[in-house]
C-alpha cells in the first residue's frame, strides 16, 4: 500500500497553533504549559493502593504471611511517591491559575503524609462495605467475591480514597480518581460526598451522587439512582454559585431502589425505603415508605 | 524534585496488618491466602475465545483459509489452558471456604472439557444474535459491523460463555466474566440468566437482567431496561434466601423499550410490547401492548 | 499442576469450521477474509488526534513553545497514516459487500485529506464545549480540568471527530469511534448526529442520541437522557427503512434534565427546559418548560 | 526539576535537514524514503521460526501432542507473513538503488514459498548440530540443553535460515539475521557461508566466518577462530572486487582450536586438527595436525 | 499489499511433524513434552536478585532508608518464587531423562532455601569484586560506576549466583544464567568455576573460563583470556569422559593479560604475571613473569 | 504446584541490611541514596538520537519529506529532555561523592545545549564512517545497509555521541553509552578516545580501544584489535595514576588486521599496515608494513 500521500501537515500545524494562541489555552501561558495530573498514572496509583489495602485479593495472589508486609510496604511506597508527584502537579497548576506565589514542596508532602495516615481507616470502612455487599445480595457466596467483581465495591474503593484527598485540598486529583471508577463502573460519585459505613450499591450503572451529598450508615442503593441538585443558585452576575450544600442528606438504614431521583438539599429520614423510579424533591420523615403512584398500564388490543 | 520524604511506612504497614488480622480476611487463613480467579487473565481468555469463535473478525485480520484452523486450534488451546487454571482457583477457593476436602484436579479438567464441547453451540447462538442486531437496527449496514461495534453483541458473547460456566458449577468465574462486559458496555446480565436465540439489546447502557431471568427467542431490549427481583425473601433468621426464582420470564418475540422496569417472577406473554419507562410487577398475557399512562406535561408560561 | 489434559481440540476445530462454512460468514468469501477496521488501532488514533488537538493537556505534559509544533506535526502524521489504513479497510470491506469494483487508493487518501482539513474547526467547536462545561457545572474550577476528567467532553471529542468521518462516507469507522466513547463514558451518541457549539453533557451515563438528531447551540443535557426514534418505519417487505429522519430536533439554548426521554422527529423549541424523567413524543414551542406530572408519593406508615 | 530549557531545536532541525539534503542519503530520493527491513521485526520472525522448528523447547512449553500442529501452523503463518513483508522491502529498496523497474509482488511471494519449503531440511541439519554439540562438550548433559543455552546452536539457527534467504536473493535480510546472532553470541558467520551437517562451535565469542567459506561435515570450532580473506582484490579503478571466492575451504571432520586464524582460499584437508592461535595462510593436506611453533616463555626473575 | 498467498502450510506442518517423530526429540516422549527452564524468566530473576543485592544502584533509584527493606524483601520473594519454578522444571526434566521416579516438590524448595541463605555471602564477595575493579582500572572514578557499567562486574554477579546453584545440583539453570552474561558481555565463565574474592576482568570480551577452573583471591584478567581444557579424555568407547578436573588452577594475586591462553590442569603460582597472547600449557611457579617470545616484526620497505 | 514455602526472608533482609550498613555503600549516605544514570533510559535516548540523526533508516520507515522535520524535532526534544535528567543525576552523584556544594541546574542544561549543538557535526562524521564501511567491505552492496546491520557503525554512533559527552564533563554517562554498544557489538571503545573521520571496524568482536587513544582519518580495523595501555603508572602510594596519555596514536590511513595488539603511548605512522595477531609495543614510522614473524607450523604425520 502506497502511503506517500501528503496530508497538508504544514497548514494544519499552523492553523492549530493559531487557534491555540487565540484560545483561552495559551493566553497567559506561552512557555508555561500546564502540567495536569495524569489519568494513566492515577490508574496505577489506585491499583497500588488497592493492592496495599487488600494485598492477597487485589495485590499479588498467594502472598504468604512471611512476605506480606514487604509487599505492602513496598507497594505503598511506590504508590505514595507517585501520588506525591500528581498532587504536586495539581498544586502547581492551581497556583498558576490563581497567580499565586509558587507553593512549596512542603504542601504536597504534607498532603501525602496526611493521606497515608488515613489508609487504615479507609480499609476499615471498605471492610464494612464488603460485608454489606455480601449480606445485601442473595447472589453473593462469599465476601471475597464482592471485592473482585462487584462494581459497587470498586467504586467505593475509589471514592473513599478520593474523598480523603478532596478534604486535603486536591479536588482535581480526587475528581480524576472518581472518574476512573465512573468510567469502569458507570457509577458517578463525587469525591466530595460524605458516605458512612456499610454502604452498598447493587448493579450501579447510572448512579449519580453529588458533591454535597451526605449519606449515613448501612444505606443501600440500586442502579440509576440520582442524588442530585434541584437547581443551581446563580449569583447576581448570572454565574453559578459554587460550593453551597445542594444535594440530599440520606440518613442511616435507608434503601433506595433503582431509578429513583432525589433532588435538592432534602433529608431522607432514617430507615426509609424509596421505591423504584420515584421522583422526590422534598424531605421525608424517618421510616417513610415512598412508592411511585401506580401507573395504570393500558392494554391495547 | 526532592522526593526523600518519609511517609510513615512502618506505622502504616503495622496498622494495616493489625486490621487484616482482626478482620474476616485472615481469621482462619494465615498462610492460606485465597487465590481468586484473575480479572486480567479472564480478559485475555475472553479475547482468545472470541477470536476462536470469530477468527477473522475478532481474531487476526486476513486469515486465509489455509491457516484458519491452525489459528483456531492454537488460540483455543491457550485459552482453555488458562481457563483451566482460573477454574482450578475457584474450586480450590470454594473448597477452603466450606472446609471441604480438597477437590481433585479432575474436577477442573472435566469442567473445561464440558465447557469446550459447548463452544460450537455458543457460536450458533451468537450467529442468531448478530443476525437479530442487523435486522433490528436501521443503522446497521452489515451483520459484520454489529460484531465489531455493538455493545449488545459484546455483552452476549460474555454472557453466553459465562452461562455455560455457571451451569457447570463455577459461578464466581462466570460472574467475573459478565462483569467484564458490564464494565465495558454498561449492560449487566447475570450469568445465571437463561436467554434464547436471536436476542438483541440496543444501546444497552443501564440494562440489568437478574440471575433467574428466563428469556425466550427473538426478544429485543433497549437501554436501561431492568428485569429484576421485586423483593428478596428472608429466612426466619433474617438472612436472605438465596437461589429461588425471583426474576421475570419473558416469552418469545417480546419487545421491551428503554427504561422499562419489570420486577418479580412474572411472565411477559409471547409477542408483547412493553413501552418505555413502564413499571411492571404483574404478568401480562401474550400479545399485550403495555404503555405508560400518559403523563400530562404542563406548560409553564 | 498437571495441565496435560486433552480438551478435544480436533473435534472443536472441525465443528467450528463447519459452522463457519454454513454461516453467513463465509458463504461467499472463502479466502477473501473481511478485514475490518481495528478497535485497538482506532483507540490509538483517537489518542493521537486528541494529543494533536490539545497538545499540552492530552498530549505530552510540559511541552515548551519551542517544540510544540514538532510534537503536533509528528503526532498528526502518525495518526493520519494509521487512520488512512483503517479507512482503506472499511472502503475495501464495503466494496466487497456490495460486489462493487475495488475502490482505488485515491478514495481513502481523499477522505483523510478532507478529514484533516476539518481538524481546526473541530478544535474550535471543542473549545466551546469545554467553556460550556466549565460554566455549566458549579464543581468545575478551571476549563482545563473539564478536558481531563469530564466524560461529556471525552464523548464529544470522539463524536465530533466521528461525525466528520461519517459525513465523508466511512460510517463504520465513525461508529467504532463513538463506541469507544460509549464504552468508557456510558454516553452513546451516534456519529450521524449534528451537534452545535457549546454542547454540555453532565455525568452522562445512559445518554443516547440517535443518528438523525439535530442539536443547536448552547444545549445542555444530563445523564440518562434519550433522544431516540419513536418507532421504525417498515418497508412493504417488513424490513426496516434505513436512513430517514426519525430523531428529535433540539433548538438552541435548550436544557434537558436527567432521565428525560424524547422520541421521534419532533422539535424542542429554542430555550425550552425539559424536566427530569419527562416522556415526550410531540413537539413543544420555544421557551416551553415541561415537567413531569407530579407523582403523588404515598406514605406508607 | 524545571525542564523548561530551550535546546535550540529549530536550528538543529534545520542543520540536520541541510546535511541530509547534501549527503548521499537524499540525493536522488526526496520523498522516496528507503524502507529497509526492520531489525526488530526480524527478531520476532526468528523467534517464530525457531518456535515452529522446535515447538516444545523454543516455542511454548508444555505443548501436548493434541495441539502441537496447531501451534506450528499458526506460528509459521505469522512468521512467514512478516518475513514476506521484510523481503518485499529489500526487493523494493534494491530496485530503487539500481533504478530498476519496480519488482512485482510475485517475487517476494516466490522467495517466501521457496524458503518455507526448505524449513524441514533446516530442521534436520540443526538436529545434527545439536547432536554434535552434545557429543562434543563434556559439560553437556542432554541434547536439549544445548538447544536452550549454547550460543553456537543459536548462531547456527540464524545462519542456516539466513543462508537459504541469501541463496534466494535477499542478502540484506539474510545479513541482518546473522547480525542478530552476532550481537547476542559474538559469533559472526556470513549468511553466504556454506556449512555441512553436525557443525559445532564451542564458546564462540570472536568467531568470524567469511562470505565464501565452505565447511564440510562434522567440523568443530572453538572461540575466536577466524576463517577470513587474506586480502581483497582490487579492480583497475581501485575499487574492491566483490563476490569472488576468497575464504577457506574446510573439509569434513576438521577441528580448529581457539584463536586460530585461517585466511584466503586455501583448503584444510579432511580430518586435520588446527591448534590454538595458529596463523595459517596455505592449504594443508588431509589428516594434518598443525600446531603453533612453541613460543619459548622467558621467566623473568 | 496483497498478502493472501499460500505458503504451503499444511505440507510444512506435516513434514515438521514427521521429523519430530523420527528425531530424538519425541522418541520416548509423545505427550510428555520437556519443560525446560525459561531464558526470559531467568533474565527477570537475575534482575530481581541483582536489585535485592544492590537495591539503590541496580534496584529502584532513590530508595529511602525508610522503605529499602520492604523493597528488598518483596523483590527477593518474587525472585525466589520464580526461581523455585525454574528449578522445579530442571529437576523434573532431568528425572524424566533418567527415567528416575518423579522428584518431590521438597527438593526444589530445599535448593531455593539453601540458595537464599547464600545471598549475603554472594553480596560480600561481589563487594570485593567491585572494590577490585575500582582499584584496578585508572578510568574508574567511583566504585559505584563499576557496578552499573563494567561488564566484568555484570558477569560476576551472574557467575557467583550460578555457581551456588551449580553446587546445589541444578547445573542447567546455572548454565543458562551464565549464558545470559555471556550473551551481554562476551565473557563466558562456566558456573562450575570456583573463584575467590576480589576478582576483576577488564573489558572482558572473549574471556573463557572452564568448568573445573579454580581461581584464588585478587586475580585480575583482561579480554580474550582463555582458561581452558587441553584435550578431552575419551573413554574406551570413544565418548568423552565428563566431569574430571581439566582446567587451570590460578593462585592468589595472579595477573593475566589480554589474549593469553592457558590450557589444562596446570597451576599458575601465586603472584605470577602472564603476558598478553601467551600460550601456556604447563604449570609455572609462584611469582613467575611469563611473556611471549618477542616476535620480530619485519619492516617491508 | 504448592508454592507456600518460606524462604527465610526476614533473616535474609536483615543480613543484607547489615552488609549494606557495613559496606562502603552506605557508610556516608544513609537516606542519601545515589541516583545513578539509568542504563535503560540511556538505551532509549540513544535510539532517539539515532532516529533523529538518520530519520528514515533508524527512525520511522517511510517518513515523507512533508513530515520529516516534525519527526526530527519531536524526537530530539524527547531525547534531549531525557538526557538532561541523566546528566543531572551524574552531576548530582559526583557532587555528593566529592562533598562538593550541590551543582546548579544550570550545569546540566548547559551541557545538554552544548551537546545538542554538536549533533550536526556528529552526523557528518558518521556519514564518513558509513561511506568507509561501504567502500571497505566487498560484501556491502549499499551504504544504507551498513547503517542497519554493521556492528562497527553501531559502535561508532554510540562512541561519537559519548565522546562529546565525555568532553563536556559527564564521563559516567558517556561510559554507560559506550558500554551499551560494547554489550551488543563486542566492540569496546572508551568514550575518551579521539577518532578521526572515515573510521571503519569490520566484524569487530573483541576490539578494545583505550581512553587516551588518538586515531586519525581513514583508519581501518578488524576484529580483536587492541589499542591498549602497556602498563599502568603507579603513584608513590601504589595507587594508579589516572588520566595520563597511555594508549597508542594511530595516524591517517592505517590498516590494522585482526587480533593485532598495540600497547602503550606509541605512534603508528601514517599509511602503515599492521598484520594480523601482531604484538606491537614500539612506534613505527609512516608506511610501515608490520607482519608477524612467520610461525613455522609443524606437520605431525
Amino acid at each position: 500500500m502506497n502511503t506517500q500521500a501528503n496530508w497538508g501537515i504544514h497548514t494544519l500545524v499552523k492553523e492549530l497553533r493559531d487557534i491555540r494562541v487565540q484560545s483561552l489555552e495559551t493566553r497567559e501561558r506561552l512557555n508555561k504549559p500546564p502540567k495536569l495530573p495524569s489519568r494513566k498514572k492515577l490508574t496505577q496509583i489506585l491499583e497500588g493502593l488497592s493492592g496495599a489495602l487488600f494485598p492477597n485479593r487485589l495485590g499479588r495472589p498467594d502472598l504468604r504471611d512471611e512476605v506480606i508486609d514487604y509487599f505492602v510496604g513496598n507497594t505503598l511506597d511506590t504508590a505514595l511517591r507517585d501520588l506525591h508527584e500528581q498532587i504536586h502537579r495539581e498544586l502547581h497548576f492551581m497556583a498558576e491559575q490563581k497567580n499565586v506565589v509558587q507553593l512549596t514542596e512542603y504542601d504536597a508532602k504534607t498532603i501525602v503524609r496526611k493521606f497515608a495516615a488515613q489508609l487504615p481507616r479507609i480499609r476499615k470502612l471498605l471492610d464494612t462495605d464488603i460485608q454489606a455487599a455480601y449480606q445485601g445480595d442473595p447472589a453473593a457466596r462469599t465476601p471475597d467475591e464482592t471485592l473482585v467483581c462487584y462494581p459497587g465495591i470498586n467504586a467505593m474503593i475509589h471514592q473513599r480514597i478520593a474523598h480523603v484527598l478532596y478534604q486535603l485540598g486536591v479536588p482535581l486529583t480526587a475528581r480524576m480518581i472518581t472518574e476512573l471508577a465512573h468510567s469502569s463502573t458507570g457509577i458517578d460519585i463525587h469525591p466530595g460526598a460524605e458516605i458512612g459505613e456499610s454502604f452498598f450499591i447493587d448493579h450501579g450503572t447510572g448512579v449519580v451522587i453529588g458533591e454535597t451529598t451526605v449519606i449515613g450508615n448501612r444505606v443501600r442503593l440500586y442502579q440509576a439512582v440520582t442524588l442530585g441538585a434541584k437547581r443551581f443558585e446563580q449569583a447576581d452576575d448570572g454565574s453559578l454559585v459554587k460550593g453551597n450544600a445542594r444535594h440530599p442528606i440520606v440518613e442511616d438504614d435507608v434503601v433506595i431502589y433503582a431509578g429513583a431521583t432525589i433532588l435538592g438539599r432534602i433529608t431522607i429520614g432514617r430507615g426509609s425505603v424509596i421505591g423504584g423510579n420515584v421522583w422526590l424533591t422534598h424531605s421525608v420523615p424517618p421510616e417513610s415508605n415512598i412508592t411511585q403512584a401506580l401507573l395504570r398500564s393500558e392494554l391495547i388490543p
